[in-house]
């Protein structure tokens, strides 16, 4: 019998940084850790008076990888595990999370005078502050540069590196003059890992690069001078940091440094793979395949698709990303999401119901006894925006359907609808662009905790949906990327595809849409698409007389069918 | 000095029976006592498959009324009171709430076969389980009958006597033809108190029989056969049973008999008044007159308005009623309202967030914390329907503009604020009808207790609102209707306007508007017309794209100006 091969995966969330220990042979995860980031509420810096903002203090993310990793190999080290049998590590994080860095990539939040600064601090994915910027980046170039909003759906997103650099520019000019460039968080571990000081030795990783950095083969880069100094000529000093050297998934940027390998435990040299976005990698982790759609579903969700490069690949309106081989080599790896999702549940939870976790289950439990359609309500999931297919973060919330007697749960379960109704108006409209999706699978935590909220999304999607056994689909990915890129070359070894379909597995559990409940659904889905048009699309006229009617119809025809 | 003169005023809220002893010289209530009524919750019996459903058991009505006035009456001894100066008893209660009774006049909730019965018990006011009965009845009155629909501001409502017979007969015909007849509970008490039993003896109110049972003198009393026949033929029975033996406001309709003057522990022989809605006689209590709106606020909200005969009166879109003398003698009567105001913040405070009653006041001193504006929120008041101006009780509550930190307190003053838009859209359209408005005058518990509700109904109506002194200002106005009725047509005996001018007293703080919020509150006002029309109008086509967004720019102005 060879060898075994572990790899590490490092995953960087929204509130921790998850490592593990990966057999890649069976998929085994033979070491886990995971730690929180102390900074903030949740890991995150946020603003009382202003709800756009969210910010993370670059230093955690050291922090919670040093904890998490010791924590792996520790209990790595328990099985009596090799370490010399550990060929690459693979990072990923959430995206965009850019950060200001100094002219030794030491990131400006960790300078004396910028203590306490949110604005030298990392900008984090679901920051929306740039809301303004992002709408004249995408005005601008819909006049003129047309082609920078096709990987992106037609609108670029406030969400986004350049979105967020401009706003910084426009209210915190120190800290924009004293950034020397901008590094994305899935560029800034791995290079911290190899212990890269220098911008000429910096490789940014093609899969944030993408539409979110403006990246793009066909203007050889990132845009021109002309673009910038139409937005703000200053800009122009950051676009040309952006340098040319760029990984992709399958790249090796350096080695373990001897500080941080000291740091960890690991022995120096470990060949560190190209960061990369925590949702594609976890579409990895969940074996995405043409075909199927991978929901990583967590606070925000992330919708993966792959379709051959063979086929062409057009524009899909609304949709935030498309880039070639940005998930799977070979592929067009095509992305979409939502704002908010478990994060919408929490906000319930926490800041309206003033209550903790375990409230989750109580109302899921009370939840699961309603009839589809009987509490009257429906709800908009905008909460922090609508990221597709309207592009807008300056969107908020709706409920309607309230009677005197409505309750905790029931708003609780539209809650939930709400975000299903989200994930389908997503689906439809890739279905419509001509990319198929057969069956979905879904990872993350809720996947594993509400069967409800799992019935739900089938009966809405009306298509079976699979559940990934990893919870760890995310690090897995990261870890066989790590491995991969590691070991590419190397005699005899085996695709991504190949390493994926062996270490990549579903529960034998999935949930299957039930009629009745498809049927109901697909009646509120059509006024859910009422008021998502009537409030989300310019110039669009509504007639809404009939919504409250007919959700009270349904409502009184769900009761009356079940006394009957 | 003169015998003193006392009168008993009897209440019947929704929840409770009220009882007050008045000394009619100087307004001092002497003796009160109040009890709930036992049954159901709160004393409304409900049914959770149906939210529309709201009845009483009339026994609890006599329950109270024993125990209430004995209380009153005991208090009263305490003040060595000479029960023999006790010149009158006036009777209110909520309309509609009619109850089907037998020929006795006894109600069937009384008899075995019906006990438990909910469709033989009263039909309490804000039940809306008709509201199918109402629009058929509206939609044939309007092709063939608008005059009946000209005192209902164009809209018979579900609330109301008609349509809960009918509604009755289409779903359980076993009590509608046991019925004899249906008598509203502001008739049903002093008929008890009389002793009462036979039909051609009863005296109904002409306050409750004008637009809810749609009697006028323009047809000569209830609508006839022809009319009858087109809804449902067996109506006519009962409409032959309401009989044209009708009280004014300052009638006389018996006398206290033996057998409740022993439980009430008063002497035989009071003169009882006819009764008359809770609403009208809390305006009289509030001391209404002409230019001035009485606010009830409770559960529910009632806006009364007093016209005098001698101007033209014209019909009032969406205003429910208007009738002759139904308020004050020599003045039209203007009734308008909303059907969940306590309720609707009782509703949040019980059914969503599972407090108890100190939430209201932790959640209003947070509140009122809050700068007008910065939540981003908006929400329409419908969670039980919309009385006026839409007359629809087919719709229900909307609340939107959440972000991810939007508070619960946030939500409970958007809560308040929808209430208050609703009363200035029904103040808005009087006055576009030509009633005038200089000030309003606010009773109900509500405007002792919650500061922040009134001063924000204050900046919403751009009017200065007053507080009546007394808690008891329905209590207060039956008695002095009793007294009124009793001593009428003695010699040197006042009219009834000079005795509210001496009895009904205004507190000395009143809420002015505050400019800055009335700024904010016309734009708030605005988008909350723009959801009004587009929910509730049929055919009004709407573009709702700027909702949102005029919502967070609105919040971002007010944010920013508190930070310059």
């Amino acid at each position: 019998m060879s060898k075994k091969i572990y790899s590490i995966g490092i995953d960087y969330g929204s509130a921790s940084c998850r490592v593990i220990l990966l057999d890649t042979e069976n998929g085994e995860i033979v070491g886990e850790g995971a730690c929180k980031y102390p900074s903030g509420t949740n890991g995150v810096m946020v603003d009382s008076t202003n709800p756009h903002l969210a910010r993370q203090y670059p230093g955690d993310y050291l922090y919670s990888l040093e904890i998490a990793a010791k924590e792996a190999i520790v209990g790595a080290k328990d099985n009596k595990l090799d370490l010399d049998c550990i060929v690459g590590i693979g990072v990923d994080a959430t995206a965009s999370t850019p950060m200001p860095v100094n002219q030794y990539l030491t990131p400006l939040a960790f300078e004396e005078r910028f203590k306490g600064n949110l604005n030298a601090q990392a900008w984090m994915w679901k920051d929306h502050t740039s809301y303004k910027e992002a709408k004249d980046l995408t005005t601008l170039a819909a006049e003129k540069y047309p082609e920078f909003l096709e990987m992106c759906g037609g609108d670029y997103s406030s969400e986004w590196y350049w979105a967020k650099i401009w706003h910084c520019l426009n209210i915190d000019e120190e800290v924009f003059n004293a950034a020397h460039t901008w590094i994305e968080l899935s560029d800034y571990v791995p290079m911290v890992l190899c212990g890269i000081e220098d911008l000429s030795k910096l490789t940014r990783n093609k899969c944030a690069a993408g539409h979110k950095c403006l990246h793009s083969d066909r203007w050889n880069g990132i845009p021109e001078n002309n673009f910038w100094n139409k937005l703000d000529f200053r800009l122009n000093r950051i676009a040309k940091t952006f340098g040319t050297n760029l990984g992709s998934v399958e790249s090796v940027i350096g080695e373990l440094s001897e500080e941080w390998a000291k740091k960890l435990g690991l022995p120096v040299g470990i060949p560190i793979a190209a960061g990369s976005i925590d949702a594609h990698v976890g579409a990895i982790g969940a074996g995405i395949q043409e075909g199927t759609m991978v929901k990583i579903i967590g606070t925000s969700t992330c919708d993966i698709m792959v379709q051959s490069l063979d086929k062409k690949m057009e524009y899909i309106q609304g949709v935030s990303g498309i880039a070639s081989e940005s998930v799977l080599p070979g592929a067009w790896g095509i992305e979409g999401g939502q704002s908010a999702v478990g994060d919408l549940l929490n906000w319930y939870i926490t800041k309206v119901l003033k209550g903790d976790g375990s409230l989750h289950g109580e109302l899921t439990d009370e939840a699961k006894k309603l009839r589809v359609g009987e509490s009257g309500l429906l709800a908009l999931d905008w909460n922090n925006g609508n990221r597709n297919i309207l592009g807008d973060s300056n969107l908020s919330g709706l409920i309607l359907g309230q009677s005197l007697l409505t309750t905790q749960a029931e708003i609780y379960r539209a809650l939930i609808e709400a975000t299903a109704y989200g994930a389908r108006r997503i689906l439809d409209q890739i279905s419509e662009y001509g990319v198929n999706v057969d069956k979905v699978v879904a990872c993350g935590g809720i996947t594993k905790k509400n069967e409800l909220f799992m019935q739900i999304y089938a009966d809405v999607l009306q298509r079976p949906i699979y559940v990934s056994k990893s919870l760890e689909t995310v690090a897995l990915g990261a870890a066989l990327f790590g491995a991969f890129a590691a070991k590419k070359g190397e005699k005899g070894f085996e695709t991504l595809q190949e390493v994926q379909g062996r270490v990549c597995k579903l529960e034998e559990k999935y949930f299957k849409p039930e009629s009745n409940a498809v049927k109901i659904y697909k009646e509120l889905y059509e006024i859910f698409c009422q008021l998502h048009d009537a409030f989300g699309k310019e110039g669009e006229s509504a007639d809404l007389y009939s919504v409250m009617k007919e959700l009270i119809n349904l409502k009184n025809s769900v009761i009356s069918n079940n006394e009957a």
